[in-house]
């Protein structure tokens, strides 16, 4: 797809200094920009690059003066920038249905414009909504609700009865729904706590390859809206994790754990169980967060 | 499927205080229980929700005094509660056989009373148990030998040759019986030394979500009888967890350290290779263990 | 197979002490092996287990005096009962082709000598090389290049257009090119950074079970010749893997980090975003590296 630099000026909101009937074709950092393509660049210190790129256009911040380029001035680049990649790459969307090679459960309530490949595995009285894509060997068990324009990628499991709300990304290898680690001890042995809730996931979230995300004990864990989870995090049976945070990859929340909005957990961070998170938390990479931590607070 | 109070307190050697006729028919715990179900307690710090709740009943100990409310009063609160939500959530178990979609290789010895699902994969001289549950996606290798009522959950993969005992849950996505990482090396290079040996889980493990078990270099990596094992830990090569242990999500233990029985892991601890962890031992949250420890001893 | 003690000394470049024409049939390390396998030894701590190991040959370096065994005489007896190993446990590979319930998409560009297994999926313009095997469960997506000899064991997902070269090993459960995580932000929610690079692996890797292996944000996430790497490692976008480096479990490189040639890191070391590490640097189990390293220098 090409778009002019005034209509992606126009799409995120930006100024135009220079040729606005540039065409753009492409959208890449830098030191990977072609000909063709538009770039972006968030600080002065990265300024020096600019002589030596091979793009076409610039996005910058007003506060960067660019020579010898056309520009696109926004007061967020890398915003901009996300806002026309998204664009340049989208594809036009095609249903193909279900293939004759997955397998669908009894009662089946799925859109006509889904994508389910071969060997996907859908079970019985499963919801699924519009242009939602299910990949080869992924497994969604009986009861699930899986909401629109979902994208479940290769090889993932959501258990029986869990719920996927709209524009949710899960990437290959993600298990949602398994089983809480819960037991009684009768002073020798473990007995199984039947885990009988299930996972909640709100509109817009992302989950990371291989990530875990354990049922509830009863009711539900929940992970709000707008949250991104990064690959092989560990969120235990009854976690709650508010709207739009960010969890860095091999991070683990224990069970009954609540996070607020807005919070950060740096890579392999550990939160013990029965905590609670206030909003804007910041954890640094690592760290363990072993007591409430109040809002605004950072951790490291 | 319904009990009464009777019924379940002689199910957990409790006593009933109270109306030994009334009819339970489910369990949840005191926050999200409703009418009909029964609840329990277990620390009187608790005692405040007793009034809230909607349960119909209560599992207590004797030293908790519970009012207005019909009781089953056990030394073990928790562990009763196990007992009954296991027993009402129970379904009888119907042997549906091998879907014709699932593939199965030479020479099988499989159990006609198992569930083998579409897009399960069983290779050459496998042996399969009484009741026993594959999953769409599971790989199991050829000459594995896996007991009776066990559950091999979606897209999990056991590898050739090894020996899984009865009553196991093995969640989604675990990998059991992977190359162990062994590499000699000339100087300069790496050269796979082939891992010969096998992984024996024993009678009533469960094993997490993506958690990974390395076959020996030779002879066994060996789980032991009614080990618990969460999300996402290592178990390298030639590794021995005794009976009874707990091990929290994404610990991990290094090649052939050997740990005791009800030895206790929290979550992300590392063990290292080649140590000998006795009997009891405990081991903190992000703990590094890095030599031996004798039984009963502690790790922060 | 069998092979006499000559014909193994010389395969490693030994020299044998003893009868040469003695026939081993299996290695295996010393309180494993059995009559007619080969052991080693590579210390004289162990020289103990010499007189007690049921093996009928040994490898010793020269310094360590056996009695009462035939002997191949080796500088590096590790190496060399890896190399013996290999070979006595090697099979005649035999082609059977690409599986009818398999699915291949279109326009394949796939070697005759390949084993393709049931429900393993292949997207459409897929390469694949000589005598690689795909497992069952196995995702291969749109676009991608595999070489020669390759594993791609169950359950594994490759995403579309990554590049892995020859003699690559993906153990089960592993995810490549998955997304990174990527984000910008207008200060309240977050917005998906289109992730538009691949993944390229080069010759002689190996990847553990459950490893993610991310896309890059443009161009390429990169694992160089030789790389070995474990189970359950996160390696984010845009990270460069030097040739010959150890990768040890549950370890994290955050996004754009490079690593050079020799390097290790322990298990469950976290190396932050954009720093460099030289060539032979080691981290040691648990550490952090949050800044860069010069090259032969250690942390712990």
């Amino acid at each position: 797809m090409e778009k002019t630099l005034r209509e992606l000026a126009e799409l995120v909101g930006g100024e135009v200094s220079g040729n606005p009937e540039l065409f753009i074709k492409g959208a890449a950092p830098l030191q990977s920009a072609a000909e063709g393509d538009i770039t972006f660049i968030t600080s002065p210190k990265y300024a020096h690059l600019l002589k030596t790129t091979a793009a076409s256009a610039v996005i910058a911040p007003p506060e960067i003066k660019v020579k010898d380029k056309d520009l696109i001035v926004s007061g967020n680049p890398q915003l901009a920038y996300a806002k026309i990649l998204t664009l340049l790459n989208s594809r036009p969307y095609t249903a193909k249905g279900i293939d004759k090679r997955a397998y669908i459960g009894r009662r089946p309530r799925i859109s006509n414009t889904v994508n389910i490949y071969p060997f996907a595995y859908i079970g019985d009285d499963v919801e699924i909504g519009e242009r939602t894509v299910v990949h080869p060997g992924a497994f969604i068990g009986n009861g699930c609700i899986i909401g629109n324009d979902v994208a479940v990628y290769p090889n993932t499991t959501i258990m029986d009865r869990c719920i996927v709300g709209n524009r949710v990304i899960i990437h290959a290898g993600v298990v949602i729904g398994d089983d809480g680690f819960g037991f009684a001890r009768d002073g020798k042995r473990h007995y199984k706590i039947p885990q009988v809730g299930v996972v909640r996931i709100e509109d817009d979230v992302e989950i990371g390859a291989n990530t875990t995300i354990d049922r509830a004990a009863s009711e539900k864990t929940w992970i709000k809206r707008g949250t991104k989870i990064d690959n092989l995090v560990q969120v235990a049976h009854n976690v709650v994790i508010g709207e739009d945070s960010i969890i860095v990859a091999q991070a683990g929340i224990a069970g009954s754990s609540i996070l607020g909005s807005n919070v950060v957990l740096g890579g392999q961070v550990a939160v013990v169980d029965h905590v609670k998170l206030g909003n804007n938390v910041m954890a640094g990479g690592q760290s363990g967060v072993t007591s409430d931590v109040n809002d605004n607070e950072k951790r490291a």
